[in-house]
C-alpha cells in the first residue's frame, strides 16, 4: 500500500490521490487502511514520502562517496533523475516536492515530513563539501543552494518536457563550487 | 472566475481546486462556467495561469530595467516573494509551479502554458545579463540556472515555512554572476 502511494504521489501529487485508487493500485482489503495507518491519508501519505525518499537517500550517500571530489558527485545525481524524467515520460521528478507545494503550508505532519526529508539531503551534501575542505558553515550554505538549483531545475524539466534545466543546472553548479573552492 | 480560479491554484494546486469551490469562491452563475470556457477546467486553469503569472512578468520587467547591475535585480525578485511568502503563512510561492509539477506531463494545454510562461521570463532575465555584456548563448545559460535556482527555492521555503532558502539563493547566484562577469 506505501509502494502504490508512493508511485501515484510521484506522478499526481495528494490531492489527485484518492484512498480509493490506492487501495485498486495496492491490491489490499479496503479494511485494512485505518487498520495500518488509523491517521488516515495524511498518516499513509507521511509513511510514502519517507519511504520513496529511501532510495534517493541510498543513491546520495553512494555518490557522495565514491565521486573524487564534490562538483563529480552532480554528474550521478543527473544520471539518477534524468534516467527517472526519461523513462516516466516526465512523470517522475523529485518524489516530495509536489507534495510539499500543495500541502506543507496546510498540512503539519506533511510539513514535517517533507521538510525533514530535504534536510536530510542538505546534510548530505553539506558533510561532503566539509569533507572536501569548505568550512562548516559555508559547506551548509552551498548545500543549500545546490538543493535549491537541483529541485528547481527537476520541476522546470517537467515543466517544459525538456532536460535541459538540469543539465545547465549541474554545469553551472560545477563552476560555482569551482570558483568557492577553498584555497588549500 | 480568473482571479478566483487563480487564488485557489496558487495556494493549493489544480487537482485540489474544484470547480464548485471556483464558482462559489467567484461568486459566478453556475452556467456561465461552460460559456466562457467551453474546454471545462483545464481551459479556465490555463487562462487563470496566465493572468496570475501577469503580476510576476510586470514585476521583472521593472525590477531588471531598474537595477543597476543584474546582482541588484536579484533583490527586487526576492523582496517580492519574500513578502507574499511572509503574508500567506507559506502557501504562495511561484504561481506556476505546483500546476506545472501536478499536471504539465499529462496535459497539453497546462504543459503550454506552465511552459511559454517559465520560457518568457527566463528570456527576460537573459536580455538583461546580455545588456550587461554576456554574450547571447552564456547569457540564456546563466538565465536558465537562475530560474531553476529560485524556483527551488520557493518551493524549499514552502516545505521549510522558512525564508532561509531564497535568501541563500539570492546570495549565491549574486556570487556567481559575479563570478561569471565578462571581462570588458
Amino acid at each position: 500500500m506505501l509502494d502504490a502511494t508512493a508511485e501515484l504521489l510521484h506522478r499526481q501529487g495528494y490531492a489527485a490521490t484518492g484512498l480509493n485508487q490506492i487501495i485498486a493500485d495496492s491490491g489490499a482489503p479496503k479494511g485494512s487502511l485505518y487498520f495500518h495507518f488509523p491517521g488516515g491519508k495524511e498518516e499513509l501519505v507521511s509513511r510514502a514520502i519517507e519511504r520513496a525518499s529511501e532510495p534517493l537517500t541510498e543513491l546520495l550517500e553512494r555518490v557522495l562517496a565514491a565521486a573524487p571530489t564534490p562538483e563529480d558527485a552532480i554528474d550521478g545525481v543527473v544520471a539518477y533523475f534524468g534516467g527517472q524524467l526519461a523513462t516516466s515520460a516526465y512523470a517522475k521528478g523529485c518524489p516530495v516536492a509536489t507534495v510539499a507545494l500543495e500541502q506543507a503550508a496546510t498540512s503539519n505532519p506533511l510539513h514535517t515530513v517533507c521538510s525533514s526529508t530535504y534536510a536530510r539531503w542538505q546534510q548530505l551534501v553539506a558533510a561532503r563539501l566539509a569533507t572536501a575542505g569548505f568550512a562548516p558553515a559555508r559547506a551548509a550554505e552551498l548545500a543549500s543552494f545546490a538543493l535549491s538549483a537541483i529541485e528547481g531545475a527537476l520541476m522546470l524539466c517537467r515543466a517544459h518536457r525538456s532536460l535541459d534545466p538540469l543539465a545547465r543546472t549541474a554545469a553551472e553548479l560545477r563552476r560555482h563550487l569551482q570558483h568557492e573552492r577553498p584555497t588549500p
